[in-house]
């Protein structure tokens, strides 16, 4: 078994069996992973029935709740997303805004589900929007409890306009080859020092000028009332 | 000795003696730092003369270098900035164009001089923007070498449209509290974390495809050309 | 019948008949137009068929075209989304990917067939992220072909962190009633202001330094290559 | 004379008499503007005095109010940025704060004194990051009363990561060269369009739901009490 996952949810639009240039660079950051004792799996959400909705379950045949199971007993949590209109694409904000439902739970320190999980992206799109697309995604992943290493990303993207996509262009690309390698190197080695030295505290209740004492009390109201 | 130490970027437009609404957000989180044996410094920004650029030091009386200083020295930085029409102030902006001539510099794993600190931010606005001013704000700190911990974060924003600034409205507002409390704990505990298990590998040269052996030379020709 | 037409694309993540906050704020502006002899439609996309996709016919069901159709109608566009996470909705982006699928349509003066519509934003959210959605919807319905109006917004947050919803909250915030009269009438002026003076330049081909003269040949062109 | 007067404010971050890769795209756009009757000013705001701050005149030498009285009396008004962090620059942020005073004046309308006016943008980086810096700032330019035709930007970017410049790479574009052209003659259609048909509606008093005989009254008061 190996030492550490890594779950990959693939934001494309194109369901299977279609090819998804995400994809595509998502599986170099694999190529690093497999040398560095990370399982890795790759979740196309489109090809799931997700629907939209902010709870952990939307009932009526939502598969989400697969997703979510596989999303927590993953180490790495990377959402690899394409670029439309200059940000991440919509499967990816639906993705964001399905977990708004872990809020609502605690693990046994009382923290959210994803915390002590680290976070990355892979993003690519024929131009621009890589740094909106992935400033957000990562920003949200800390507000659900993932820590981000330094250089966490990813991405491709050509030149100013339409033109071709990651697969076109040849998958050569020299940024994108060493940010690969960077940010893979880099989540490995934060998951391995938070499984050394995992956060213990806590999540702090509302307010939270409170003693230590009374935090645990604190929480599970917050827990019952919220 | 304090066993940390944190430096807070205070990137608000007014020249002291001004009362700053970001400086008494930050003195919130210092108030935990306190607590957590981290020795805090706050530099306001306008107080110095800053130049425009992406150098280290843009020379004729530019004052960068003594900040930059400071920022080398510290486990912990915080950018703490007003929002301005919906995202981070000017002065932030020219803070992480700054930090852009650490790009050059390799310390001595052969990593760029932020790496192994870790980066929070503070916000305030009398509305809308902390999203944005923070999302941006973190993630160009993680491409300069930071980490950053879950809910690296606190902001306050009244409701929509003008309204009072954060020390109008109080500064009792119970999720700015809570996310005070939060961000100082985590900020701390993965500075230690890292300090523990520091990221040792030196970043990888464009193409990055290399052998492990063949990287130490790359980097090499990498600093000397680039 | 009316003199101008407007149609509201409701973002929601709710189907009917849930309520909706960001409708009830639509319908705000909706009074205003009642009153300046335009005619308004709310389509709350969700309670649609619409598949992800960047074509205006993903097929197999996709009753994206009934939509579309109800948009080429309209003279004033309005999308009216809530805030998840800091950004518009993942429905939000939905519609701006499938109108994508219009780059490939020109209409009789040779432009997409969004030209001379103007184009709006209702925000709504618990906190924060109105500048976010509202920026980058209105600037992508700028490069799909409309116009925007000064104070083309309108949106209500509440303060800081979690909290009441708009209509929890009273629908009575004295800058989001300034706003949704100042879009209302803006939009209709603009509308007017284009019906007097459409645009009736074609597009421009790919390269554009072209002598007028030749521009309508290199579009046909454009059209049957692209 | 002639029949239309344009503004660009050029945000580089180098003083003159260095070269700016925004400048160089800017001047494409003045090519077609000269064509079309409009008189064309560039001004490089890093060559002036402009002062952190957000009124229209920040005292000891502040040299702000000469550019503002340019810009109000221009009918069309360019921000040209390049991108830093993928975001735009310090400079650019650092003009829009400014402009912040003018919601404090009001034309004879009883309107923002940029009403009636035109907005468009220029952006140049060596990569990612054009959409983030155009939306942000045309977006920032309506609230501030100026209205923005269909495809209301150019922009030049490069692939992914560190790369040559705007003229390093030629300046020959097709996508670039086709936004220039297209975003020029927008922005003269919509200025004439707006001469044709001003707003005349004053903006409205906070509340707005007065009658219209009230409003005049109001926005005296809001005035003389703001």
């Amino acid at each position: 078994m190996a030492e550490l996952s890594a779950v990959f949810l693939n934001c494309t639009l194109k369901p299977s069996p279609a090819v998804s240039n995400t994809e595509a660079l998502a599986r170099k950051v694999i190529e690093w992973f497999d040398q560095s004792d990370v399982e890795s799996e790759i979740v196309r959400i489109v090809d799931y029935n997700v629907k939209p909705g902010v709870t952990s379950d939307e009932g009526d045949g939502d598969e989400w709740p697969l997703i979510l199971q596989k999303i927590k007993q993953a180490d790495i949590i990377v959402i690899a997303t394409p670029i439309w209109f200059g940000v991440r694409a919509s499967i990816a904000q639906l993705v964001i805004e399905r977990l708004d439902g872990t809020y609502g739970e605690r693990n046994e320190q009382g923290q959210y589900p994803l915390y002590n999980k680290v976070a990355g992206v892979v993003i690519t799109g024929n131009e621009d929007g890589a740094h909106s697309a992935a400033e957000t995604t990562l920003f949200n992943l800390t507000h659900l409890g993932c820590a981000v290493p330094p250089n966490p990303d990813t991405y491709w993207v050509g030149d100013a306009g339409p033109g071709p996509s990651y697969l076109e262009a040849g998958q050569d690309h020299e940024y994108t080859k060493r940010t690969t390698r960077w940010m893979a190197l880099n989540l490995v080695h934060l998951a391995k020092a938070l499984k050394a030295n995992p956060f213990t505290e806590p999540i702090p209740p509302p307010g939270a000028e409170l003693e230590p004492e009374d935090a645990a009390a604190a929480i599970q109201e917050d827990l019952l009332g919220g």
